[in-house]
């Protein structure tokens, strides 16, 4: 009972699910199962397997529609409009991810902006695919709404991260991958079924006074469109409210602004097109110099922080993307950890469409 | 004794201090003398004139060098490096942002990292050059060490801001102009003066833990490297701290990184040049599609946020920029505010150097 799938066995199930039971095409589910299993592996299960429930209810929905080809709207020799007409948003977001890097291949640099997509999976693994190609690599999305802006109640902006992925020395990559809401929803279902109280900075109620109570928060989040996820700095302007919630609405400007597409508070419309925008943004690094000497400098920077001295009762400052990376190793070494309810929702869609069932390593 | 002063009188006479008693030459001088001015107009004093004392220091440390040239070391159709050699900070942005600004015309983005300068006043006037051009602005830079890191102690970053700027409809502006830390130092200053205890989320001592004496934190800051400022999200993970030092990380690493120069912890050395470091990006609008409609559908976006229901005793959702612009538009009008200390700080450096003094509206 390790609870553990080896990372092939659970990325070969999740695609057979959606081949057989999303009627998404071979492409579309070879992408879509790629980044469920990477979230998984790299331990951020809100955005893993499970996920395949929030892709049901898309489809069901009538929000994501499987088989639909992104089409180029507007284009320079540095930049393109994508309309990804409301398809799978892991397979846009690649199709438009592996021609922004060709552009910033061959100009220096390629900048994408997409509407009408769908939800596309962990952003850093977009921001990664670029990093990896010695690009400095940036992968924004708006998603359903979720925060308030400071001084408001209305949930008007979704929690719209900021991925950024800058090589390092010797293979790494530096990589920020966060919500600009101080916590996804998940951490606040969470708290929920641990009937916990939330920390101060996470959430606002209907009225805009700060929440605590995950459960009764939970209640009304699904009634009302009021009350709702601070972002980063929490609420007010006293600890930096205003800078979180500004962080959210540039994301925001810059994938719904420059696509012509959907803000978040006109996505998921009953019937449509889920209406999702991302921005993706990919720089070569010999812009700035040789990128050898770039990344040298840069793993210089990392490697004085890595061995400056630690707080109290801590051993180890973490340089972004180091916790995943290592998850990941560790994953792909020994199994992706999936908890018992994952694991049984998994078995059911593959006894559904007579697939072969996971087995623990 | 209305405590203000016509804008153009303080202009000149800032730049007539800093010719005479600064060293500065003139195109120093007049760049300088407006981002100090801009600072003041815009209610942001801790970047206004009374920063003249810094740039003081900065010269007799000899950290800034008067009529040092900015040059080109690294150039592409889409980019330069260039290093500033030591001089005068506000000089050096602006040369390269009009040279950025330039290349994006041209090109249709424009990227520019710097090393070897000094502080360049406020980072929103240099994103806000670029979107009067209809040009997407970003501007960052490091700063002196001001910042901790998650689980760390020792002062190693800057307050590293980030300043986006974003053309709207209406000729207005989005503009975020923000510190990553959750304060800059001035705002622990004032809390010291007041001798008020700090919210939470601030700054930590030199174990790591959250310290809410500011007169008692003021006194160690100078004296040791361990403590210092946290960046937005505050301590530890539970409340984003660990987003908000990724954000300040990520800027060090496009302005120092990316320059190959001084990172945040090797700035004004000992007798040398300050080593700042900033990054420079401008994108032009029609890479996206028709400008005007672009515009258009950015200011509906903003427009729902401004008119969406407020918090209980609220009655205002500020848009980034609205609060500095409109403050602006009334320093224009009816003065500039300077506070006693200021004007008397002011009217000694007249006095010294054998200039009019200011006298109030």
């Amino acid at each position: 009972m390790s609870g553990k799938i080896a990372y092939l066995s659970l990325l070969r199930l999740t695609e057979e699910i959606l081949l057989a039971g999303y009627g998404y095409n071979e492409a579309e589910a070879k992408i879509t199962a790629r980044l469920l299993t990477e979230a998984d592996a790299r331990g951020i299960p809100s955005h893993g397997v499970s996920r395949l429930a929030f892709y049901r209810a898309n489809l069901d929905q009538g929000h994501c529609r499987p088989g639909r080809m992104p089409e180029i709207v507007w284009q320079t020799p540095v930049s393109l409009v994508v309309d990804a007409r409301g398809g799978v948003g892991c397979f846009a977001a690649d199709w438009c991810v592996q021609r922004t890097i060709e552009l910033a291949l061959k100009s220096g640099a390629g900048h994408c902006a997409v509407r009408n997509s769908n939800h596309y999976g962990i952003a850093g693994y977009w921001a990664e695919l670029m990093a990896q190609k010695d690009l400095i690599g940036l992968a924004f999305t708006n998603t359903y709404i979720a925060g308030v802006p400071t001084f408001g109640i209305r949930r008007i902006l979704g929690t719209n991260p900021v991925a950024a992925a800058i090589p390092e020395a010797n293979g790494k990559i530096f990589m920020l991958d966060m919500a600009t809401t101080t916590v996804s929803h998940g951490k606040v279902e969470l708290y929920d079924r641990r009937r916990k109280p939330m920390p101060t900075g996470w959430v606002v109620d209907e009225t805009g006074q700060e929440a605590y109570d995950a459960t009764s928060f939970e209640k009304t989040f699904y009634q009302t469109f009021l009350g709702g996820h601070l972002y980063i700095g929490g609420a007010g302007e006293e600890s930096g409210g205003h800078k979180g919630f500004g962080l959210g609405l540039l994301i925001e400007l810059l994938c719904s602004g420059l696509s012509l597409g959907a803000s978040s508070l006109a996505t998921y419309p009953a019937g449509g097109p889920g209406g999702i925008t991302h921005f993706f943004s990919a720089m070569r690094m010999d812009l700035f110099g040789n990128p050898e000497r770039l990344k040298a400098h840069i793993g210089s920077i990392l490697e004085t922080i890595r061995r400056s001295e630690k707080a109290a009762g801590r051993d180890r400052i973490y340089i972004h993307g180091e916790k995943e990376a290592e998850a990941r190793q560790k994953a792909l070494a020994e199994g992706v950890f999936l908890d018992k309810t994952t694991q049984e929702y998994l078995a059911g869609l593959a006894g559904k469409f007579g697939l072969k069932k996971l087995e623990e390593i």
